[in-house]
């Protein structure tokens, strides 16, 4: 996706050729007109699937969800929680995740509620990189015996190995801006 | 706003008389569709005001300041972190906010790089209880020497002191349900 790609070089900071930073439109700073953009994207790439459920992780995720959510009909969106808050009762599903970034485990938890057999999962997250938080929700829709319909990737970092992982369970992947490698603070596209 | 308050009604859950759980809509599932309602009543509320920002603070906050962005052109939305990315670089506005329901203390964070004195800024959050989070909002604002415009609640919890915080501070308060009392599990509407 063009316009999404151009924001990447012209915003993102690339540090140490290993963290892509994006706070001015996607982590930190919100551009609610490229997410529309990316929704419509999302709704072309994933026409023929039948979606009924959104499902992200928090926080950035949320964002590009709830935006993405009006291109499919409005339909909800789930996000997994990283703490459990005292009000959130034991019937959850949950699964280990580790961030790349902050260099540390969590767990991320979606109550029993909002997600069963009959939901057809749009599975969003805003970055691909080894894959860990998608395979965290893979493993709660498979907990919680949804199909999943596709994964909607904004920024994919193609080297660290989360395509593998989600192809190997033969789930349809889209990434809008595909990064082959990042290199002397570069991008770039593959 | 009607909408909001039935869904309160119908979908919410009162737990110990003093938390209204609203997973359902607000807080773990979320109601685009609903946010669009309320974003078109805060634009209607806010009609006369300049507003060029929405700050809000992770994570219900962003899911709700995303769509309402949307009914004011498309304005970025800032959400003020809780954790400190080891990639936010030191330039930051810093508040400390108490969480009533998760009972306990954090710092909520703006990079300096997105809020500046040219900014008019319309604060949302999903909840306003004894106004903590809210408080810490205006305080970065301060600190950034920008205009705020005013604030835009979905639920308040009239009985825990926020709204005299915010009136005390002169900003232009609008809560879209007003909760006067919990009793017996139930919500009575102010």
């Amino acid at each position: 996706m063009q316009l999404l790609k151009d924001k990447i070089r012209n915003e993102g900071v690339v540090i140490e050729d290993r963290i892509l930073k994006v706070d001015n439109f996607l982590n930190h700073q919100l551009d609610v007109e490229l997410f529309n953009e990316m929704g419509k994207e999302f709704k072309r790439r994933f026409k023929d699937k039948k979606i009924n459920k959104i499902l992200t992780v928090e926080s950035s995720g949320i964002a590009i969800a709830c935006i993405v959510a009006q291109h499919f009909g409005n339909i909800p969106v789930v996000f997994a929680k990283k703490q459990k808050p005292n009000s959130m009762d034991g019937s959850i599903y949950e699964a280990r995740v580790y961030s790349f970034t902050k260099e540390q485990e969590c767990y991320i938890r979606v109550s029993k509620n909002y997600l069963n057999e009959d939901d057809c999962v749009l599975i969003i997250d805003d970055f691909l990189a080894s894959g860990s938080a998608v395979a965290g929700m893979i493993n709660i829709c498979k907990q919680a015996n949804c199909s999943i319909s596709g994964v909607g990737i904004a920024i994919e970092k193609k080297f660290q190995g989360g395509r593998e992982m989600v192809q190997k369970e033969g789930i349809q992947l889209e990434s809008l801006a595909i990064l082959q490698e990042m290199k002397n603070g570069e991008v770039i596209f593959g």
